[in-house]
């Protein structure tokens, strides 16, 4: 088949402007006691393992405990609503609560109303866009998110997480959205050293170190089956937690100073609208954005290896859409920022997890817990899940990619350095925007001085070869230049150079060949240089031939005067155009 | 060969990181009394046609008329020193003009000594930033100006000069700098209309007219020869300033109000230091920028065509330097931003120039007009101006872009159609940047979507072909892709939902060959892409094969472990890799 995927792997579907837009909820049909079996299991693991992470996340975005839970309540219902993946699991994710703390610390200051107001508005803005790209069909911005980019930008999200929240271990106050200000900070705060907090904080950290390390093989040494070991493993910040609270209580330790989560409101979030302001809509709008397509890259690609496995797909464009709806819940829930997160989807999915009832059961889980449990979190220390925070982010952090860019090509490391350096010193949002616009300066490059070859005929074949590689039978009269780039705007000055340089170094030429083979695009540009050369060529008495044009280029070709100006012929093949022309020129 | 044009064209000068720094003065070298003859022909018909020309940029700049006479003088004899091209002739042109106005305009009001500073430093600035790229050899980055939003641009610029002027025409006042705001005050200053202005103005524009379509054939009737009557119709402007000289002093033109030139202080320019503010020269960055890369895509492509008439190259990298090194003269001598025209290029080449020394001659003609002519444009009306520049820009204005860019595609119409309406609606610094962001949008969207084919061998051939457009041969177990594009982050993603479908729709595969014989380059982004594609067939029991790599390509591969860990094979040809894989297959 020719063209777009649609045409073969989605065309039952009949696709209208607001398709996104519809519940998915095929997996419904035949649901089965033993699915709704498989899918409980996974919704109680799930929900242990959200609870510390609901909390940690709500820490780091800066905001009251309670909004972690909110957060992870009905984004969670309605990303099971809307979504195309049967186990993605939605909800608070560090790389997005660090950008949140980031954009909304730059218009209120942490641990006011107006802080918490304007997170529950970035929410709501963030699922706005979301919807927006998913109407229509906007999915494709995402690609500009390059791998080094993305990459290089949780990298160097889960250094600038890690450090944030060394405050917390330390017991120190430390403020600041970078290396510089975060390590200065850390730096001058140093006095306030506070040796109990520090003690809760690296037994966690210890604590959790060992459980991630040793868990897994000590338990199945104890004749635990390795999938139960494995998830139990991942349920170790609740034992932290567990743990904290209860010697948090035995020892009075909130007398000793140790900083502790605190009055977290009992109940269910209130179900309330947002105020919508509109200059700071404005202000936050930038920041909207880039976490609107972090989250949704993050997410489509966690979606996509797990569906691989289990040879499911996802549809990006129903992906925005279901993930939108999860952040305005969020913002109807007075949550913040979600999207789908990795390691909580990969618990789901090895859980046992077969379709998004998993997700809708995790959800009233955590809500029980929002009921229940609330009192308990009072004697959380904030230092326990700063750890399971740091503990958690390091498997973010992944420095390979600059080794592997750097071998591979210069253009794919610079965009990792610039991504990683700036979101390290001046902040996440000009980090990502100077690594996309590092992307696509350096594919503009790239392709606008295109690799081409002067190329002449294999004796004895209908190939031709590049006459510096090969030894290839060629005649003076004729130059034969194969491009091997799609012909843009970027690169059409360049071709008209290559040429003229043929033609300067090449007195005897009469005949040029393009041979089009690798050109897969001619823009107007591109057509505008090629008339020039055709003119010029002209001009100077040599004929401008095209040969191997593919379908798509020739249609496009068709549709200027171009051909009708031509000094000379279009041919099927390069080996036509070259014994055609040599047989001419020797006729004379 | 392969690679850079310069291995072959410009080979036998050594380039070295300031080689574009030197003047070239090769045309010097056999210097003859034949050449000198052409060039003072030339040289005195660009004189008679720079000084309206020069008078009436200025006017269109805002500035006094004497400053668009300096701009006229010691930038060709810096152009002349370092430029590449023989017969480029250099100065204000009109959308350079515009682009000054609108750019000093924003920064300071009309009229006042500021207005004339700022335009000076952006002369300095541009001079500045052109030297700049020139050195880095980032010449490259005016590639970034697509031919449709070049054409988008002019055209608008045209509509909005001309609109500017008829201010001058109408005898009334008006400002703005973009349609809406220039049609709303043409219209409410409509009651100051003064008749003896118009009178003026609109017999001067009836004259040009009348020069410009019937002169060169009146004189050719009357025996004059054909280039003498197309040159002598060039100088119909300083006939129309003479004349309305006269009728202002015969009638006293000046008591009835219409408006002059008024007083032009005689003499050369001064040699002056720029004041170099630096809070304003922050604001006049951009501008700066826009107007240096415009400036140079229209000089470059002016020295490139006249250049190809008489199989000249100019080097753009040279060009760059020269460009600046003029601008910096024009800072030096109280001028404004210049750049090689296209009008009076085109005059000095059909008038004979065969080298720079006519530039340097019609440099001391202005000269010479400066010092003894100024007296006389006292009486010069502004209307003459007006009606001169008016009928030069008609040339400018070219709405067929839209059509012809309508006809080949559709990605080229809305660069063309953004950049038109954004530059009149909100201005030209808009105009060109959306233009530019959208090109380069567009190009990105298009290979992000890039054509593929499945692919079956042709009957008796090694030829493949697309299974829906010819009668091949298939096997359900090996399935063919051939990508039509490079590889790279903004299609990644796509690769894989192709594949994926393709796996979806084909439940009998067991072999995926990709074909690359159109993939010029893969980044770092679609090799991630490439590997999660191999794990996730893997996990299906499906081997991905490549075929057709291209050296450059393979070179790429090697330098990451992806190779290492492709579960299929790498094959030269598809045709191999087909046959391979089908007989093993049978085999079984």
């Amino acid at each position: 088949m020719d063209g777009q995927p649609q045409a073969a792997g989605l065309s039952k579907v009949e696709h209208t402007m607001l398709s996104p837009l519809l519940p998915d909820l095929t997996w419904l049909k035949g649901y089965s006691r033993v699915h709704f079996g498989h899918d409980v299991t996974a919704a109680v693991v799930v929900t242990i393992m959200l609870i510390p992470q609901s909390l940690a996340y709500a820490l780091l975005a800066g905001l009251p405990a309670e909004m972690g839970l909110y957060a992870s309540i009905l984004p969670l219902v309605a990303y099971a609503l809307f979504g195309s993946s049967r186990t993605l699991s939605v909800g608070p994710v560090a790389v997005i609560a660090l950008m949140t703390a980031t954009a909304v610390g730059n218009v209120s200051s942490q641990g006011t109303a107006d802080y918490a107001t304007a997170a529950v508005l970035l929410a709501l803005l963030s699922g706005a866009i979301l919807i927006l790209l998913g109407i229509l069909r906007f999915g494709f911005v995402t690609n500009f998110l390059s791998h080094p980019v993305v990459s290089g930008f949780i990298t160097a999200s889960g250094v600038l997480i890690a450090l944030s929240q060394i405050r917390h271990l330390l017991g120190t106050s430390a403020q600041g959205a970078t290396l510089p200000e975060l390590s200065a900070s850390l730096l001058s705060g140093i006095g306030e050293f506070h040796m109990p907090t520090f003690l809760v904080g690296s037994s966690v950290l210890l604590f959790l170190w060992v459980c991630r390390h040793f868990m897994t093989a000590g338990l199945v040494a104890l004749g635990v089956p390795l999938s139960t070991a494995e998830l139990s493993t991942k349920a170790a910040p609740v034992l932290a937690i567990m743990g904290t609270i209860v010697l948090v209580i035995v020892f009075n330790l909130e007398s000793l100073g140790v900083a502790l989560v605190g009055t977290v409101p009992q109940g269910l979030p209130a179900f309330t609208t947002p105020l919508f302001d509109l200059s700071l809509a404005k202000q936050l709008a930038l920041p909207a954005l880039l976490i609107s397509l972090i989250g949704f890259v993050e997410s489509v690609s966690v979606g996509r290896t797990l569906g691989a496995k289990r040879g499911q797909r996802i549809n990006p464009d129903k992906e925005l859409v279901a993930l939108g709806a999860a952040n305005v819940a969020s913002a109807l829930s007075a949550g913040f920022p979600v999207t789908g997160g990795f390691s909580r989807s990969v618990v789901n999915f090895e859980a046992g997890a077969v379709t998004q009832a998993a997700s809708i059961m995790a959800a009233m889980g955590i809500a029980l817990a929002a009921l229940l449990l609330t009192p308990l979190l009072y004697f959380l220390p904030k230092a326990t899940l700063a750890a399971t925070i740091i503990l958690a982010v390091t498997t973010l952090i992944d420095w390979k990619i600059l080794v592997q860019a750097w071998r591979f090509s210069w253009a794919d490391f610079l965009a990792v350095a610039t991504t990683i350096s700036l979101t390290l010193f001046l902040g996440v949002e000009i980090g990502v925007l100077s690594g996309v616009a590092v992307s696509i300066g350096m594919h503009l490059y790239k392709t606008s001085r295109p690799h081409f070859a002067v190329v002449g005929s294999v004796h004895g074949t209908g190939y031709f070869r590049s006459v510096q590689r090969h030894d290839v039978c060629t005649v003076p009269e004729i130059i034969s230049i194969r491009v091997d780039e799609s012909l843009y705007f970027a690169n059409a000055a360049y071709l008209e150079e290559i040429v003229l340089a043929q033609i300067a170094s090449n007195k005897a030429a009469k005949h040029i060949i393009l041979m089009c083979s690798a050109v897969n695009d001619i823009d107007l540009s591109a057509l505008e240089a090629l008339e020039e050369i055709n003119n010029a060529l002209g001009d100077l008495g040599i004929c401008l031939h095209l040969s191997e044009i593919k379908g798509p280029v020739m249609n496009n070709l068709n549709r200027s005067d171009f051909l009708d100006h031509l000094s000379g012929r279009v041919f099927d093949t390069q080996h036509e155009a070259f014994n055609s022309l040599r047989q001419e020129h020797m006729a004379r």
